[in-house]
């Protein structure tokens, strides 16, 4: 149970001395929710351009306060911050409660990096074909850089952002993205049929749960990230062109 | 057995060793999981009414062998059929994997269980009126029976069930409905003026992610359930009535 | 009471002369439209929960008083109470008119109890089929309490109201609730193709028509129901279960 | 003649005694359902212009066999061809069961001709505006003609067949065709807040009974119709115009 | 005059030494844009019926000031009230400006003139399918006046205004219409198989191109006029009926 | 009228001397529409990926054969290959035809670059919008980098291609976005209230005027782009990141 773990008791012994975690990544004083981008979120007009602002600050638009990381967050957090130079947002969205941080951090690693007959590019060319239909725009410049990164196709990621239709995908992976499209614009109407196509196209019952259950989580992430103005960082942006 | 899935050889040769875990629930031999049920699965043919087989089983129709659980898994399970008599099916389906099931729980409990500022009873309500518009056979029937025991009132499961605007809301309810409906049906459209309304009725910045946090929980539920034909145990529909 | 509707005092005049018919069913004083039934429709505000008014009270939001019935009318009615032991509120709505109850009682004995070449059981799975696509609260309580006594089985009931789809229906039966929700949803859009697959499921011309009028009549219905607030009579929910 | 449907031959013995009432309407044996329009039927096959082939026969595509009319529905037809020089194809595709006639007409005519608080023209324009977002052949053109005849605007009836927002409408009825087509797009979303919007513009709560009555009858005549391929009699086109 | 745009007073000061063309159309003083019909424009409330005013003037609701045309422009123009008897409001509306309308003229004149393998009432009952689809009333009025004026069927127009697939057509005419109303309801789908069934169904590559080409004129043609409440000339409702 | 100007019969003069004008640019012989990229059209298979071929090659997918470009156009691919270093595709794609091709870059270069209130970012934002909604490789790729270089902000290129919800805009461009949005979702919709808000947010009837001919514009080229499989010049994509 290493990635579900709840917090241990003994996590909390610490609080006295350590000062919130979050406030140690990103260089100190400049951290992901220093006063100067807290400030920037309250003055947030709608309708209002601020080229002063950085884009991706707040994470969130919705002020839940920083919380004490446990341990193996700290961990997962200065392990993001070497290999990407940055928390990604979404963990800093939920890193105001522990608990929802690890159980988010369990799933998403579980589904996107575990094993699984999907590579891991597939799995994010499914993030991002769920996040076009919903026009997330968290998830697409997060999402999109990885699929750029994977395959080495900087084209490919931007088409799946736009309209999967437009790849020139194998058989296999479109076949993939029909299915996670339908599922996600039309989970009602999903059947026997959606899953055959699936099967004719090579994949075994093991893989159909793992598309669905990557097309499930985003469906998650977009709304959460909608929901709450998620800002992707703006490092992504940049990532693989 | 053509569209049936088989568990490889492989893996049913430790069987006899490692006896599966949920073998030992529901009565052993008579086990969510026995051969006549997945006998029932393999001969499913669409369009043919089947009488004789229960309508729970297979949990889902995707055939992916069960795993070995890990303790606390198979705590948690027992506690399931202590407290409710059966194991929900959704945990069934999550079995055949231990890290996707906690993974999976960890992230149900908190939501749906932990400290809010949501009643219990208004996550279900969440739960039930995106499952609604998802039209989900098993979040409808799983979380219908939750409203109408948390509620007392069986007619308010039916009537968010059928259309959460026949039910008598009061403002609170109604403006968190309004939100997660909108938020499953249109999350590209969310924004400031939809946050404002729940702050307007009453809602925290907390409040608004516990809100924005189930309703995307249950739009990754009810797609991973509609992909995999997931079954409610049928003790559901009587509950409550 | 802006907003709640009155009779004319003109048409409170002859009351006391032509006593309303409607108020000697259900037993006199505790009639459907009582004055205390009314006062709870009256005092209804949007967002309020009322715990304390029936649900089923009044039949209608909209005050249209009370009319004397024609003979067969209140033949209709008693009939109505011996068989079922209520008026179904539907019947209470129309009375403020005869002409209109009574062409509506007319068109709906024949439609759903008159010779057919589909089953009663098979005509409720429609109207229900139809009442699901349109979420309407009236309909779905009502007919799919039909769908459960005509089946003797309860789940088939609440599985049509939540996605027909999930329903293990036999071939004819699923060619038949595909053709009334693609009626219902798309009628722009049924052809030739769509009579055709009726067609090869063993619907003769005849039945074609009796499935299409069917599902005209609970598109009507529906409109009716959602437009004026009609509230299904309690007995309903826990028929059949 | 795999497609088209034909009469048994039972049907067709008993013709000689009891000759089919409809055939005495225009023109004896040039009637509605005359073997050479029947021939048209047979020989219609999708994707084919038929030139030769009057549009508006046979009145549906489903052979269904004339009945004997009853001595009401005679006298009704009789006056239908007396006032209007036709039958009009809707009571010709119901004449194949009196009793579905009786119970049709008897409806049709207390809405669309009976006392009401909405002009017999406000009636036919609720009609069109219903039958416009259905895109229903049948309804659009019999009641757009019934559009210019009583508003002798020929334009009004182009306007609402088309987009009843490009017509210059009163207040009062453009809130009645809003409320018309919400009724129609979306009857699970109508509530209070419609109703009272109809309420300012001067709406009674019988005038809002109307309303939604002839939305609701509409909604099923354009299905019907659509289902079975219903064709507007050629007259309708010129008239008015 | 709120509401109504007027063009500046420096726009007006060279109207004595080049008098605006369009005063020399539609017989001198009673021009298209008289002061009379800008009066009528200005006092158009929504919600009420101007009986008194023409429904074809202003030719759009937003008063642009007349441009003087150029030299072509001006015998294209003199050709038009030759040929038709009135200016097309169309080109009333982008005479404002001589380079748009030029601009105009020259992709309308190619597309709907030009040399194609398409007919010319081929190309109509695009335009027309095409603003069904889009409700718009201009250009449903103007271009079901010339599929009865190419095609000599006056029911062909109004089939195709309400319902294309209400109308016989041939299987390459059917094949068009699908293809037009598909590009139209959902660009974002229309991929190989889509041209392939043009292909089957005889159309060329060219011919592909110019059914591509006339669906998205007419895609942006419908919302030039709904974005301005563009009106057909009165004269279109009575031609070829 | 120089832009829509037809090409003089002059034109055509030197056709037997001169080879196809396309192949002049890009280089000679590794032209835009050489036989290799011919051939890798035609052996582009459905659900096949292409490493090897340039995703930009060919623009589209109808083979219809290069025109000779009369001088003007000569001159103004000259005048696009010296300043972006490449001919656009979606103008090769026009160049199969003259006059199809002059019209189209007339109308472009009023629209886009032409005099008008709207500043050439604010145009280039409308066209990304539309095309967002429409989901149009083409035109998203190829407006998005307008969008980033005109405004110098990556990132207000790729919101608009996700979200345009999503950037933070200034009101005016807010309720630009929103109309463009609208009329291109619903243009039947579109009233005196969106025109109104357009208003309040400081754009005169002229501004009102080239905002719905811009949105039209690219509602017309999304279709044509989808329907040929038009692709970008891959040097859209890495511009101004």
């Amino acid at each position: 149970m290493a990635k579900a773990d709840r917090p241990s008791k003994g996590s909390d012994k610490g609080s006295d001395k350590s000062k919130p975690i979050l406030q140690t990544f990103k260089g100190g004083k400049g951290s992901v929710r220093s006063p100067s981008f807290r400030g920037a979120a309250a003055s947030r007009e709608p309708g209002m351009t601020m080229k002063n602002a950085p884009d991706d600050a707040p994470a969130i638009v919705l002020d839940l306060g920083p919380a004490k990381l446990s341990p193996a967050m700290t961990a997962y957090f200065q392990k993001c911050q070497d290999k990407l130079g940055f928390i990604p947002n979404v963990l800093v969205a939920y890193a105001f409660d522990t608990v929802k941080l690890e159980a988010f951090a369990a799933m998403y690693n579980d589904l996107m990096l575990g094993a699984s007959g999907l590579s891991k590019l597939e799995r994010e060319m499914i993030a991002v074909a769920v996040s076009s239909h919903n026009r997330c725009y968290y998830c697409l410049t997060a999402h999109g850089a990885a699929v750029r990164q994977y395959s080495g196709e900087p084209l490919l990621g931007e088409q799946i952002v736009m309209n999967y239709r437009a790849a020139r995908l194998s058989k296999r992976q479109r076949a993939m993205l029909d299915f996670a499209v339908k599922l996600t614009a039309q989970p009602w109407a999903v059947e026997e049929d959606d899953r055959e196509r699936l099967r004719r196209a090579g994949f075994s019952a093991r893989d159909i749960w793992d598309v669905s259950a990557i097309v499930g989580f985003f469906n998650m992430s977009n709304r959460v990230a909608s929901a709450t103005d998620m800002r992707p960082n703006t490092q992504y942006h940049g990532q693989a062109r």
